[in-house]
């Protein structure tokens, strides 16, 4: 517990100053975060070859951030049609050393563990960028913290009680409940939402994704027989334990923001 | 033979009357293909319930033609963005009946059987959309055709002993020769293309990447255990059996596109 807070203390101030700061820095945070977490999955997936599977979602990695600071038009795309060529290529002249599951797995990596993650990036460069990511964070944040408690006092139904035996529907709806009411406060202060119908709808998606991020990554560790996904943030784990759920929040968050803007 | 003939005679002028005559009706070949090559796949993954394969991927692939048809800016990334989300929430609610594989399989299934086949949408909606097709049809007919003939005349190293014993890396060089001097006779009348330059590096492209799609295709077979993919197309088997060149190279030359057109 000690190590997690100062760990905490450390890493609030270094993400507000990514966040609020210069671009570059921004940048980095995400590169660090996106290497971290395919390094992870790559480390799951083949412990004893981890590097065998990094090579190539890594290079589609690095793919979406050139083609994305050279603010080509299509770059997701682009990246994606590069990517799946290399792959059935890698499948075919590898065969059979490469079965058809490696090579869902490493279409996965690249869009679980780096596509995900260059959306904040996206969300960044949004008007308001800095302001959505850190209201994301927070609202990933208040559900975490809201889920726990009330699960703790109120827990009767088991959500998804073969993964994470401790987690509840009470407390998912807690945490929901509790992210909406943060969030519609901190959006007085913050103005960074359009309207109350745009900020609950906001706390609501991230809350609910957030959940399924945290349980996915409670399937990858059960799938490949580990506790935690790393242990590069002491008290917290791997890039993948402390961020599994903002990592499916932000594509969801990026691609709602032009319809938010409307309500 | 005779089968292949006939199929062969109703195909081809089908194919260009949906090129070339009104956009519902390219829609249509589209979309009847995506969901032949959809349903060829899940029926190879699993033989015994492949509408539980099927689903998923059948919803995304709506996704993508409805997105794209209304012209909803990021129409890729909404559908998958919302594609992975329902993903993980499946292999979590499913666990363990639904292991990392299968997810990264329905990913696959999402991207080689459906967004590669809506490139034929966004290429059709290109200038002179309809030409390009045929010619990117066209050119992996001539480099089918070539490594056919030069592999039987002069074929000595195998391409992939493993997946398809009669490809020879000479019938390959062979096929792409061929498919250049098509292209270069071909865009005299046709005039799609911008220059030489363009045009050599547009046969060469999608000779390249049509050999491997049809290698790809040879290695879903195998590792399914199925000698054609389906048996829609009378002589010729299934969609994946007839369009597996194709289908990877739709995507390639998309993106290609904008790069040929300066040369």
């Amino acid at each position: 517990m000690r190590q997690r807070i100062i760990t905490g203390a450390v890493g609030i101030p270094v993400i507000l100053l990514c966040l609020f700061t210069v671009r570059p820095l921004m940048l980095l945070l995400v590169v660090a975060l996106t290497a971290g977490a395919l390094f992870e999955l790559a480390r799951m997936y083949a412990p004893k070859r981890p590097l065998a599977f990094l090579w190539l979602p890594a290079c589609g990695a690095v793919g979406f951030f050139v083609t994305y600071l050279l603010q080509v038009p299509d770059w997701q795309g682009i990246v994606l049609a590069f990517y799946l060529t290399v792959l059935l290529a890698l499948g075919v002249f590898a065969y059979p050393h490469l079965p058809i599951g490696d090579l869902g797995f490493l279409l996965l990596m690249l869009i679980y563990g780096a596509w995900t993650l260059m959306h904040a990036l996206v969300l960044y460069d949004a008007p308001h960028g800095s302001w959505l990511l850190l209201m994301a964070f927070l609202t990933v944040w208040f559900s975490d913290s809201g889920a726990y408690f009330v699960g703790r006092a109120f827990g009767r139904h088991k959500l998804a009680a073969q993964l994470s035996p401790n987690k509840t529907v009470e407390g998912a709806v807690g945490g929901i409940v509790l992210a909406v009411l943060a969030l519609l406060i901190a959006n007085v202060f913050i103005k960074a939402l359009p309207g109350p119908a745009a900020t609950v709808l906001f706390a609501v998606a991230i809350a609910v994704v957030g959940i399924l991020g945290d349980l996915f990554e409670s399937l990858l560790k059960r799938t490949f027989g580990v506790k935690d996904s790393g242990n590069i943030l002491p008290g917290h784990g791997g890039i993948l334990d402390r961020f599994d759920s903002l990592m499916l929040v932000l594509p969801v968050v990026s691609y709602l923001l032009p319809f938010l803007a409307t309500l």
